[in-house]
This record gives C-alpha cells, structure tokens and sequence, in this order.
C-alpha cells in the first residue's frame, strides 16, 4: 500500500470512534469523491489547533482571550451554568431562553477519577468562585448529564459549595416533550411524579 | 461559537457516517486531548491528496503512476482478481495466498447505476482486458461482495466476457470458519451444502 495512503488510514484512526473499517471507509470516500472536502477538513483542522483555545475565564473553546457569552454585557453575572462540553452549552443556548454565564468543565468526572489538580474543571470553577468574578454568582445552576458520572459531578460541585451563599440548582428531571408515558423509563417517572407542580 | 470551531465541525461532518454529534464529540477530543494527532491528520489529508491518484492498470490507489503490486514481475499475469475497493484488495493480500494481478472496481453497481461511461469500474476493467495487457489473462477471479449489488456487478462481468477465451471464477461461497452451523444464515447453508467438495 502507499505510503502516503496508510498514514492518512492511521491519522483517521486517531480519531474517537473509528477503527480500521472505518477509517479506510473515508479514506476512499474522500480520495475518491470528496478530494476539496479532504483538503477543507484539513485546513479546518490546522487552523483549529492554531486559534482555539480556552476562555481564562469559563473554559470553553475560543479565539481569543475572552469568549463572546462572557465579554457580553447582556448577560446576568448573578447565574452561572455548569456544563459539561461546549456541545452542551450549545444546545442550552440553542432554547434562547437562558441569560446567564457559562461554566464549561470539559468533561466529566469519571468513575475512578481523582480530584488531582490538572485537566479537572470542577477544581477550575471552585477557583472561578473564589475570586472577583465569583462574587456576583448568586445561583449555580448545575447542568451536567443524567448519568452517573454527571450526577456525581453534579453533587460533589454542590457538595464543595455547602456554607457558600450561593443556590445551587439542577435542570428538572422529567417527561421530554413528545412523548408517551408508556414508553418512559421507571426513574424518570418516579422523578416526574415527585417533582409535580 | 468561534469561527474555527464552526469550520472544524462542518468539515469533519463531510466525512461519511459523521454527524453533528459525532463530529463535536471529534473535535472536542482532538482539542482538549490530542492537538498533535490533528496536526497529523492534517497532514495526512494533504499528503494524501497530493500524491495519492489511481495507478493506470488496476485502478487502485497509488503514489506512482502504476501500484506496485502491478510493477511486481513475480506476478502471475495470467491470473486477474477483481475487487470492489482497496480494502478488499488489501484483505486478500493479507491471505498470501493470491499471487495474480488486481484490478480494482472503486466500488460496485447501485441498484440503479446505468453503465454510463463515467466513473465506472467494469467498463475499465473491459477495457483493460481488450489491450494487450488483457491478452494474457486467463482466469478472472470475480471477488466482488457477496451482496445483492456485488452479485449483480459479477454477473454483468462474466455475461460481458461471454464468447472470450478467458475463465471466470468466483470466490467460494461457504460456511465461514470458526462458525458453529446453528448461527450461519440458511443461504449461506444451502449453498455450502451444493459445493459440497
């Protein structure tokens, strides 16, 4: 095989998810149907690693220091929302009906994970509280997943702020939209019926 | 969102199989935890582009003008495999078994793909066998998938060929080893039962 051909197959399979099969699967696809997109996802790449980096100030990915939600004067200082990935923060901001800051951890505590000092967003935003701009927070909101690891994120961040005069709130637990009780698991109709209003 | 970020995402959505989630869920990995691999694949992608296009006997891809399976003189040029995608070729290499000379479909008839002249491998591989390359072939080795559209593009081969002193043979068609028969599928049954040996 070219050379050329098996470092791009083993470059493919640096990304999260795909194997070999799929590697050589969009390899070929771009070499031989997309070879403008090949050379596009290139650019995006290099220009990525080049301009992006973290917001100093809620962690999210960014080109410059400061990211547009927090240099926006618009914005309530007194509500922060924790989330997990920059994903998350999008679909929160997609419902338009959020005002707030943002807080994003990148990423969730894993199971056995320690709370070491590096690579860890929850330590990040305990700092972010105790200095000048943690002043105004008045209510946490957590957003975290509904699964184990955000749970236990969820609780050790409220866990941390016990005696701070901050709320801390998590997003309701319940029915989605759309769809029938039937089909909705146990825990989320325990959860429902609970928290009736 | 910053800009770059928008382009990265948009970009890794052109690759097949990749959609928005799966792309964010890339692009954040490749960020937050592997600058270097996107570098890499950067690259990778350019590289490729650049120097990879089709060798002009079997259509395969390659940094030269003719593959080096096809330049090779210890090949038996009386012998010619036909198979769908590099991945195929490249999976019966791995047997060591074939010691033939390839070519190379670059996939296979959709359900309703017209034998248009554009981009279509079997009007190549008639071709190829009307030079005096194809003068020396003996046996075609019809290794197209054994699925509805790899079966049609083997039957439309061999009906081409009808007429031409050459033998065209199609990989057995057979239980899988390491199988246990109460899980293998009934078609695959029958037919092992009929090439019974």
């Amino acid at each position: 095989m070219a050379k050329a051909l098996e470092s791009l197959l083993r470059a493919l399979q640096g990304l999260p998810g795909v194997g070999a099969k799929t590697a050589s699967r969009m390899a070929f696809h771009l070499l031989q149907h997309d070879r403008d997109g090949a050379l596009e996802l290139a650019r995006a790449l290099t220009r990525g690693v080049a301009e992006l980096r973290h917001c100093t100030r809620c962690y999210t990915f960014t080109d410059a220091d400061l990211c547009p939600t927090c240099t926006d004067p618009a914005r309530d200082d007194t509500l922060l929302c924790v989330v997990e990935t920059p994903a998350d923060q999008a679909a929160l901001e997609r419902t338009g009906v959020y005002k707030g800051r943002y807080f994003v951890l990148m990423g969730k505590l894993g199971p056995l994970a320690a709370l070491g000092p590096q690579e860890n967003g929850v330590l990040r935003l305990l700092e972010r509280l105790q200095g000048a701009q943690g002043d105004a927070v008045r209510e946490l909101v957590l957003a975290t997943s509904f699964t184990a690891e955000g749970e236990a994120t969820a609780h050790l961040i409220s866990q941390a702020l016990k005696g701070r005069d901050i709320k801390v709130t998590r997003l309701a637990r319940g029915v989605p939209l759309g769809s029938e009780l039937e089909y909705v698991d146990l825990g989320t109709i325990a959860h429902a019926l609970a928290d009736r209003r």
